[in-house]
């Protein structure tokens, strides 16, 4: 059998050990009875432990970002990519739970340099998401409106929910991916939708009583709205490059 | 000086260390030096820096989850609510890094019994945000329509948002713990607010090609579909608490 063949075999039994036992406690032995060869040709091939948990980061990082990457069909509109997307993302990590935990849970929970690695996988979403929302702003013709930092929040919105709901997806019984995908969608799309037809969101009245209170607290003014507001005098500055940093 | 004092200024002292160096790196010299006591006495007071830890996040934990709750109106509207936590809480984790790197980051980074007592503290703000959407469900008259299901999975998102963004505002020049919490409000509450007004997303007709493909990749089919939709045939199923589970 060539050798990488016999290779992604390992990876295959230790993305599922590290996935279910966590990588403390998965065992090299497991993983080599698991694929069917000796612990030796593990160690000849993958080198240590450390290694081998850094090449399954590596091999389900990029298999996570292409499937999300091939899934988004390029000639829709910006919700229909968005949608395509994110069904893509709950699919494959509904599919491949052991990996999803590898990414998520194991890869960030025991530091450097895993967490490095999979930090690189999580910028390469956030900015691939950005260029979706900047893609959608310029299909409603928000373009000069929608300031490049705001743009780069809704990403991190974005992207966290779904990490979110991956994980309660994947933890609770009877949601499937494409629900998951379709309660992001309720969630976040009729939001960014509303955003792009000039509709943000605006503080209700109440909220004014409390506001100096609150920016005496130590909380800084942005500049002027950059998003026009339906309503003025109660909207919410969104963010502003200007504006100096917080706390 | 009372020993509750003192504890408090060594709990201090260690949360600015951990949430700075990381867990692996802060040395109890260095909490000794910087709570300005010797180090027999942080080890006489707190056992080791295990200890010293899980201390560390029991307490920042509660001061979190506490600032949420007090930062909460509840005479308000459901989105006066919703902003007037999530202000609370960006101007918590804007006011306090070092607290959220050890929350959010440094917890999670270094498995049992760390990992524990975060989630913790993560459930009880996400039974905390069902709450509210329940109630905004109530207020707008949608509560049988909006299955249980979906409510936690909108939680899941919106605090997954929340995080995110925060990680985000800290590390990003310019946005202030105001401007976070609005961004996350026009992301989510014209969405959700969408949602309790009966105008869920709906997939665009585009879709409807790629749908029997994917499904035959391994997706299951919810029931009928719980929440009334604008446009029937392009509706999406949002979770049904009776579909069986994926993956």
């Amino acid at each position: 059998m060539p050798r990488a063949v016999r290779e992604q075999q390992m990876l295959d039994a230790a993305v599922r050990t590290f996935g279910q036992r966590g990588y403390m406690a998965a065992s090299m032995d497991e993983i080599a009875e698991l694929a069917g060869v000796s612990k030796p040709l593990v160690y000849l091939y993958l080198n240590s432990k450390e290694d081998l948990f850094t090449a399954c980061i590596r091999r389900e990082a990029a298999a996570l970002t292409e499937a999300v990457r091939a899934g988004v069909r390029p000639g829709l509109s910006a919700d229909g990519q968005l949608w395509s997307g994110l069904r893509a993302f709950f699919t494959h990590t509904a599919r491949h739970p052991d990996a999803w935990a590898v990414l998520h849970l194991q890869a960030r929970t025991h530091g450097e340099p895993f967490a490095a690695e999979v930090a690189a996988m999580r910028e390469e979403i956030v900015a691939f998401v950005t260029q979706l929302i900047a893609a959608a702003a310029r299909e409603a013709h928000r373009d000069p409106d929608l300031p490049e930092h705001e743009v780069a929040g809704l990403a991190e919105a974005l992207v966290g929910a779904a990490e979110s709901l991956a994980d309660w997806a994947g933890a609770t019984e009877g949601v499937t991916a494409k629900q998951a995908a379709a309660t992001l969608m309720n969630f976040a799309w009729a939001g960014l939708g509303n955003l792009m037809a000039d509709l943000p969101w605006t503080a209700p009245e109440e909220d004014a009583e409390g506001d100096a209170e609150r920016d005496a607290e130590g909380e800084r003014h942005a500049g002027p709205a950059a998003v026009p507001a339906a309503a003025p005098e109660a909207a919410v500055e969104p963010v502003a490059a200007a504006a100096p940093q917080a706390g």
